[in-house]
């Protein structure tokens, strides 16, 4: 939530003129995305948003990520669709930064999802995974399955000066991660950080979905399990039934999961929630003091790690799916 | 340059109700206004900016600030338009915070002046002077020529600190401007901080002023001086003639400076550089190292103070009248 760069009119000038957009009306920093600095830029030829790639995202990535987009945009996804200039170039330079421009989308998110807002978002993942087949660009999962237990390495002692005992649960739940992971599920491109903060809602419907940047080729019902543990906890870590059911059953009207996939679905939960401790344990670990962006509590991922891991969350989710 | 607090929808459900505004289409933290948060906000009923009033501004001048702008807008000034609720009400609350919703203004502003922008600017000034005319609230200038003896008194050190002598220079300063300091020039409603970030341009050419935060009464020959200071230095400290001339010359082809005016114009500017150099030092030596928001260098407005202590500065000013 942060812009870290200013733009000037030595930069602004000859990226209007470069793409043909005409005289600027505005342009405004604006907080979103974590990582990267963006802007709220309209000009004469319509309304975009300007994004340089501060850190984090590899620049070796971001064709994918710009291809990925103009993919599905191109079939009627409502997500970011980036420009190109006069010459067809997508990826720009400002600043001696990558950059790119892309179309500005409507919507507003949620912070404290409704069981419809759940409904609706898994009905947009699920058009995302169907709009998204036949893309051909590859990009393995940066932060996948495989990953894990070497992120967790180091980070014991900060994991049990969180909450004593921490340590040991999470490398017992890796050993469970690595022996129960499914393979062979079906896979294509899936968004990875499907949270809340990235789902845009118009009157309550399903309007877009923005930040690709974790977008990778992994199992589809992983990226519905990314939502499980985004979408449907409350603030104080209780797992909220009527949320994921309706969350299952808006993906599922668009795209029927598999046997496997559902049977597989609390494992895939337990993953996910172990994505995203162990990130935000290395973030919060990592960050100085009064550093600009303030680090997201990884407790909250390992209060839903704990439900995960308790074999009645398996039984409870199984209970979930609409013909169950 | 800072959003501190989040807006949800239990915030902004209610706002868009008693406002008649519609459904929300984009709602974004702007990186906007040092010391307020500000969202952009859209709805089916237009654009709008959203202001939470984080701190510094006195709430209980903020009926001023939006009676001011309201006047000034309805008399065809270009600036945020506060919108009154069904009620009649302008100033809201959120988050216990006091709150505004003002219209958007399209522009951008320039951080490198060219003189064709100061002619813009101080062309804009003036009608900001003129729409100002005949307003009836009353606010004095919080940080004007009576405050700085205050304002200085235990800053000493820093400023020694930042730069040996400086402290003396300073003090000395402060006694020319209380002997010389101009009494009887026309007055009238100043912004008071009518710098480059607040001043938007479409095509070149002025189109908005924002952030009236500082507005008050004071000698409108002032707010001429503070553009000087703000808008007629390099980035490296050297006073800039043809910037000067045009944004005097923009100023006075709509409202002639008297010839007092003129003549005062080297000391209102002086006390301009001393007002800046002063709140900025209070910035830096009161904020927390690792802060949000970083100060600005209060040494840019030493370097101006010393341009204009020179009695050679009040000369040179003098031949950029344009029928000097």
């Amino acid at each position: 939530l942060a812009v870290y760069t200013d733009i000037t009119e030595a930069e602004l000038d000859p990226l209007l003129s470069s793409f043909g957009l005409g005289a600027a009306l505005t342009l405004k920093g604006i907080a979103e995305g974590v990582e990267n600095s963006n802007f709220f830029l309209e000009t004469e030829a319509g309304r975009f948003i300007l994004t340089l790639y501060e850190r984090r995202v590899q620049e070796d990535d971001l064709p994918f990520f710009l291809d990925l987009m103009h993919w599905l945009a191109e079939r009627g996804f409502p997500c970011p669709t980036p420009q190109a200039d006069r010459n067809g170039q997508m990826l720009q330079r400002i600043r001696d930064k990558p950059a790119a421009l892309v179309s500005f989308l409507n919507g507003v998110s949620v912070s404290r999802p409704t069981p419809r807002d759940c409904r609706e978002a898994g009905g947009g993942l699920a058009r995302l995974h169907l709009a998204g087949d036949g893309f051909q660009g590859r990009r393995e999962n940066a932060l996948g399955a495989h990953t894990w237990a070497a992120l967790f390495r180091g980070q014991e002692a900060s994991a049990e000066r969180l909450q004593p005992g921490l340590a040991q649960a999470v490398a017992a739940d890796l050993e469970t991660l690595a022996a129960a992971w499914p393979t062979g599920l079906p896979s294509g491109v899936i968004h990875a950080d499907f949270f809340p903060d990235n789902v845009f809602f118009v009157r309550g419907r399903f309007a877009a979905a923005i930040d690709f940047y974790f977008a990778c080729n992994d199992a589809l019902a992983y990226d519905v399990a990314v939502c499980l543990v985004s979408w449907c906890f409350d603030p104080d870590g209780q797992f909220k039934p009527d949320h994921a059911r309706a969350l299952l059953a808006g993906y599922e009207a668009v795209r029927p999961l598999q046997p496997a996939e559902r049977q597989q679905m609390a494992v895939l939960a337990m993953g996910a929630a172990m994505r995203f401790f162990l990130t935000r344990l290395i973030d919060w670990t990592s960050t100085p003091a009064g550093a600009l962006v303030k680090p997201k509590d990884p407790l909250e991922y390992a209060a839903k790690l704990a439900f995960f891991r308790n074999p009645a969350a398996s039984a409870e989710l199984g209970t979930l799916f609409h013909d169950a």
